[in-house]
């Protein structure tokens, strides 16, 4: 196996975010289930926009914010996903490439418009996303660049890709592709009713093997095994043989493996402003941990420090040098080359 | 006298921000003085954003962002100022009028975009604006509403409009109608580089009591007065017979009148982000207060209490509830009618 170019490749949605503060009373008006991702077309984004507060726009996308995390980092990344040639396309492309991520995927020069995901941001922090998917729909196999998966050390998709007509050929694609180059697959379950759509699909990708390193939340891993009991969601987890990674919020995270299940604290914060992007930079801290060869813990505090910098500030992408508060953390700095 | 129908109207240059943090080398290489803002046209801002950081883009422009405070403060606020027809434009509209500003001048169906300011954020907070006027230049007289600057108890003017080229004579018209309604005019200097342009306009505007209120930094306050020294500064402002109010970052501000000079403590921070707005917000409780019949030193109170909650994080609109932090300071409940 070659070393690799990339320690991370993101596959998902190109999303740029539209963020506004709200009250829990907008939500129950609007019928939005609080803390999820739904999908509205256009004319539901525009009523949306309308109704709304002042808004806040900065790039998103969840791969995309994990893969802008491993850079912050200090890692090196890469980015597939779809933008039409527009101008919240162009603002995707400038602050992926700014912070120095590769991202060259092909824009479609006409169809729907770059997505968007308008999210609202209650008093508690918790954020209910509303995404217009737009030009993602246009994702496909041949945007997987087989040089690009073999050159990185972990490619890493969203379980978002399952909503776009031809995205999870892509995902399949690119997991082959990476397997067949000695490289690992991680995938992150997204959210609970992204789940509740695709349940089967999801388990089968673990059950062969497609998926080497599993991402969920409390609420994803219990629809992903239709139960309400956490224990046995874990469990079942841990019989699937990969190597899964449980976040849960305030009480930090779990490392599930055949052999143990660890449990790691979350990040310090002083203010909970925002959770967008917290599964996203989780992620981001605990796959450039493990693309750089550290142990699971390690990896699993550097994605509480991740985390805790994002929910602190409005947005999901990294407002200050995450490498920067890892040398103030004093985490393992020896073994981060 | 009417009851006025707003507490501030503010009539400015209509701007979206585009925000990015970067170090202080990048505006060394780029020969920018930092703290300063410079004007620059299409190309140059294409330039600078091809070569700046990924970015948060959210409404701004001074005397916009000033009626955003007031209005978060509880008070009642109308915007004048220029936009485009176009998406930047658009944005800038569902914003200010998301938050409950009157906004209703005319857009520029051609011509030059929506304005957008560059501002490059640096480790200490500091903030350095390159600003694309654009549509922003066909603001004129025709834009200035008689009944609605009747019907404002004060009327709020950037030292900005003398940047566009029509916009002073707006600016002398407003505060013509505004004065033949017995309504009061402040203005700010903006920005000391703008106040080198247009001293001599500007001490002409005081001479001859077109303005009744003046905002300045200290900065701003010694090149009105072409002096190095703040004592003899703030000694000509005195004797100008007008309301001066000088900010002086964390040292507070000073209320000068011709009787006496009263110095006024900073609001209290946890953390400094991001300066952008300090000034615009310091005006937002500042004229809040005096159009609310408050006493000086309580609206400088005020004053600083907004810039506070604008410096702590990115972006010059507020995020939080400005009238939720007055009641949480004690400040005078009782007469904030």
């Amino acid at each position: 196996m070659k070393n690799a170019r990339y320690d991370v490749l993101g596959i998902g949605n190109a999303i740029v975010d539209v963020i506004a503060r709200t009250e829990d009373d907008f939500l129950i008006s609007n019928n939005l289930a609080k803390g999820s991702m739904r999908l509205i077309d256009e004319p539901e984004a525009e009523r949306l926009y309308e109704a709304m507060g002042p808004a806040t726009i900065i790039s998103g996308g969840s791969a995309s914010n994990t893969v802008a995390g491993v850079v912050s980092l200090g890692g090196t990344a890469a980015f597939i996903g779809k933008i039409r040639q527009d101008s919240v396309g162009a603002l995707f492309t400038h602050d992926i490439r700014a912070i120095g991520v590769t991202f060259d995927t092909p824009q479609s020069l006409e169809g729907p418009a770059t997505a968007r995901s308008f999210i609202l941001v209650t008093p508690d922090g918790e954020r209910t996303m509303n995404t217009f998917l737009g030009a993602c729909q246009g994702l496909g196999p041949d945007d997987i660049d087989a040089e690009t998966v073999a050159s990185a050390n972990i490619t890493y998709l969203e379980g978002y890709l399952w909503d776009p007509a031809e995205a999870k050929i892509a995902f399949r694609k690119a997991a082959a592709l990476a397997h067949q180059n000695e490289r690992r697959v991680a995938i992150t379950l997204s959210d609970s009713f992204c789940v509740d759509r695709y349940r089967d699909e999801f388990r089968d990708l673990l059950r062969t093997r497609q998926v080497d390193i599993l991402f969920a939340n409390e609420h994803e891993l219990k629809s992903l095994y239709a139960t309400s009991d956490f224990d046995s969601a874990v469990a079942a987890l841990r019989e699937e043989g990969a190597l899964g990674v449980v976040t849960r919020s305030e009480q930090g995270s779990l490392v599930v493996t055949p052999d143990a299940i660890k449990a790691v604290p979350a990040g310090s914060i002083e203010k909970l402003v925002d959770t967008t992007g917290a599964g996203d930079l989780y992620a981001a801290g605990f796959l450039f941990g493990l693309a750089r060869g550290i142990d699971h813990e390690t990896c699993a505090r550097l994605g509480g420090l991740a985390a805790a910098e994002i929910i602190q500030h409005i947005g999901a992408r990294p407002e200050t040098s995450l490498s920067e508060h890892v040398r103030q953390s004093g985490i393992m700095i020896s073994e981060l080359v």
